[in-house]
C-alpha cells in the first residue's frame, strides 16, 4: 500500500493522472484516481512521445491561447485542487470563446512543489471534467519540481475568416455583457476572509462563480456573424473595456446603473461595493461584446436560448476614452482592473 | 528617464520586449531593448488579441510539444537571461525536431519575480534569436508574477503521415546519435563549479553546449522516410533509451564505447567522467535515432551535409531492456537519467 505522498516519476504523472486510454498511456480507465478522458479522432499521437500529431479541420484556422494561473496570485494558497483544475482550463477556453472557435486540444504545464496523490488527484478530476464537457483532449503535458504554477495552451478552430476579434466594433454599436458581473469577485473577498455574507446560499453560489467559472464557449461561438467585436472579462470591466475600445480605435460610453448584478451579489452586498466588484475584481470571464444596435435582438435570443442573460450596458463612440455615468451623471470608476506587475 | 526596476504592465511586457511590428502592437522595432521580430504569412493575428489566428498548410499535420523551465531546476539561479530565453525554446524545437517537423508558431509563458528591464532584455534577445533562426513566430503570451518558470509551446507542421515517432522502431535497426554526448552535463558542472577545466577554450565551447543548446531541426526533418524512430535527448541516453526502446517494444543493446565524446570534454575529464556525464547528465539535446541497417548511410550522408556527426552507438532487438557492454563486457549503466519527484 502507498501513501499519499508517493513519489511518481513525471512520465507516470501526466500518465497516470490524466490517461487517455491510448495505446502506450499505461494509466488506463481503472487505475485509481484516474479520469477518463475524452478522446478525439483529429488526435493521431496523444501524450507520450516528443510530440502531438494533430489533424486541422480543412477550412479552418487554428486559435491558440495560453495562460498561467499562480499559486497565491491567481487564487488563493490552498484552495481546492479540483477548483484549480477547472480554473486553468476555464481562463483558456475562455479565451477561445472570445474568439468565437471551437475547442480541440490543450497542453498542460504543471509545475508543483510535491506529487501528492490527493491533490493530483483532484486537479486532474477538476481539469478533465471541464476538458470532457467542452470535447477538448489533453494531447501534451510536462510536469515539474517547483512552485506551484500551472500553464495551459488551448488550441482550437473556426472556420476561416469568421473569428471573433477584439478591434471589430463600428461607432454606434451597443456594448454588452454575457451573464452577470462582480459575483467572482465576491466569492474570492468571501474565500479569503475579506467580506462575509450572513446568506449562506448566496456566499455559496458567489464562490461557486470564482471557483468554477464557465467559459461562454457556445455563445462566442453562435455569436460570430452577428456581433462585431468581443473580449472575455477576465480583469474587470475597468481594467478590459480600456483594451477592448482602443483595439477598435473606438471611445466606450457606460451606464454603470445597468450593470448586471446576480441576485446573490446582491443580497450579500451594498450596491456600491457589488458595482465596484464588477468593474475592478475580475476573475468573471464573462463575454464582453460589441453588437451592432439593429442586431442586439437576435444576440440577446441566441443568450437566451443558452439560459445566459445578455445585457447592453452602454455604446462605442467616435473617439479615444472611456466614460462612465450613474444616473445621468458622471461615475468615477476605479482606476484600472488587475494588473501583475503593478 | 526610467530605471530598470522599472513597474510594467502585463501588456506592455510581451508587447514591448517580444515586439512583433504587427497593427496594433505597439513595441516596434527602435523601442530601446525590443526584439525584430519574425513574421509570417500564416500568422492572421498575431499577440494582442484575446488567441491568436493561424492559417495551417494544407495536406500537413499539426505537431505540438510543451515544455518548462524551472529556475534552480533546470538551470542555475543567476544563469545569464539570453541562455534562458534561448534554452527555452530550444528544448521545445528539440521536440519538433524528433517528430521530423517544421517549426511555425510559438508561445511563451513566463512568470518571474520582477520586471527588470535588463533580464527581459537579455531573455528576449536570447528567446526571439532562435526564433527567428527557426523561422518561428511567438504569437502568444502571458506574463505573471512569481517564481521564474518558463512554459513555452511549441507548434509545427509536417507532412501528413511523414512524421517520425518513437515507437516505429523494427529489431536490427541501428541505434545511432546526432553530434556528441555528454558536453551539456559538463558544461553545467563547470557553471556550478562541481567541476574544473584547465583547458580554457575547451571549459568555454562545453559551457557553450549547456547554456545554448542547437535543436537538430534540419536533421529531423531531412531523416523522414529514412529513419524508422526518433526522440530527443533530453534526460541522459540511460534515461531516455528505455523509453524509447519500449516505445517500439524492443531491446537495445549499446556499446559504451562507441558513444561519441567531444574533443572538448575528453580533453577536460576522464573518460570514465565523460561517460558518465554522456549517459546520465542530460541537456545534450540530440536526436536518438533508429535507422534500418541498409539506410545508415544515407543518413549519415544527411547529417554529414548537415555539418553534424552521426555515430552508430548500438542497435535494437527483440526482447525487452537495455543491455550496457565496454570491450565486450557488461557495462554498468547509471541507473537512469534526470527525473523531477524522484
Amino acid at each position: 500500500m502507498q501513501g499519499d505522498q508517493e513519489p511518481l516519476g513525471e512520465f507516470d504523472l501526466i500518465d497516470r493522472y490524466f490517461a487517455s486510454g491510448r495505446p502506450g498511456a499505461s494509466g488506463a480507465p481503472g487505475t485509481p484516481g484516474a479520469q477518463v478522458a475524452n478522446r478525439r479522432t483529429d488526435v493521431i499521437l496523444g501524450i507520450g512521445d516528443d510530440a502531438a500529431l494533430l489533424r486541422c479541420l480543412e477550412g479552418s484556422d487554428l486559435v491558440a491561447a495560453v495562460d498561467t494561473l499562480v499559486a497565491g496570485r491567481h487564487f488563493p494558497e490552498g484552495s481546492a485542487p479540483r477548483s484549480i483544475g477547472h480554473r486553468s482550463l476555464a481562463v483558456n477556453l475562455s479565451d477561445l470563446a472570445a474568439m468565437g472557435a471551437t475547442p480541440a486540444w490543450a497542453t498542460l504545464a504543471l509545475t508543483l512543489p510535491s506529487a501528492e496523490r490527493s491533490w493530483l488527484e483532484g486537479f486532474s478530476a477538476g481539469f478533465m471534467e471541464l476538458a470532457a464537457a467542452h470535447g477538448v483532449e489533453l494531447v501534451g503535458g510536462d510536469t515539474t519540481a517547483g512552485p506551484l504554477t500551472i500553464s495551459v495552451q488551448i488550441l482550437g478552430q473556426v472556420e476561416r475568416g469568421s473569428a471573433l476579434r477584439r478591434g471589430g466594433a463600428q461607432p454606434g454599436d451597443v456594448l454588452a455583457v454575457t451573464g452577470t458581473l462582480g459575483d467572482a469577485g465576491a466569492g474570492l473577498a468571501l474565500v479569503t476572509g475579506q467580506a462575509t455574507a450572513e446568506d449562506r446560499v448566496a456566499a455559496a453560489e458567489l464562490i461557486e462563480r470564482f471557483e468554477y467559472p464557465m467559459p461562454r464557449v457556445q455563445f462566442g461561438s453562435s455569436a460570430r456573424g452577428i456581433a462585431s467585436a468581443a473580449m472575455d472579462l477576465s480583469d474587470g470591466l475597468a481594467g478590459d473595456l480600456p483594451k477592448f475600445a482602443r483595439a477598435s480605435g473606438l471611445a466606450a460610453h457606460v451606464d454603470v446603473g445597468r450593470l448586471p448584478l446576480s441576485g446573490a451579489l446582491r443580497s450579500s452586498a451594498t450596491v456600491a461595493q457589488a458595482r465596484e466588484w464588477a468593474l475592478a475584481a475580475g476573475d468573471d470571464y464573462e463575454l464582453l461584446v460589441a453588437v451592432p444596435a439593429q442586431r442586439f435582438d437576435e444576440l440577446a435570443a441566441v443568450a437566451s436560448r443558452l439560459n445566459l442573460t445578455f445585457t447592453a450596458i452602454g455604446d462605442l463612440r467616435r473617439g479615444t476614452g472611456i466614460t462612465w455615468a450613474l444616473d445621468g451623471q458622471p461615475f468615477a470608476a476605479p482606476a484600472r482592473g488587475y494588473d501583475h506587475f503593478r
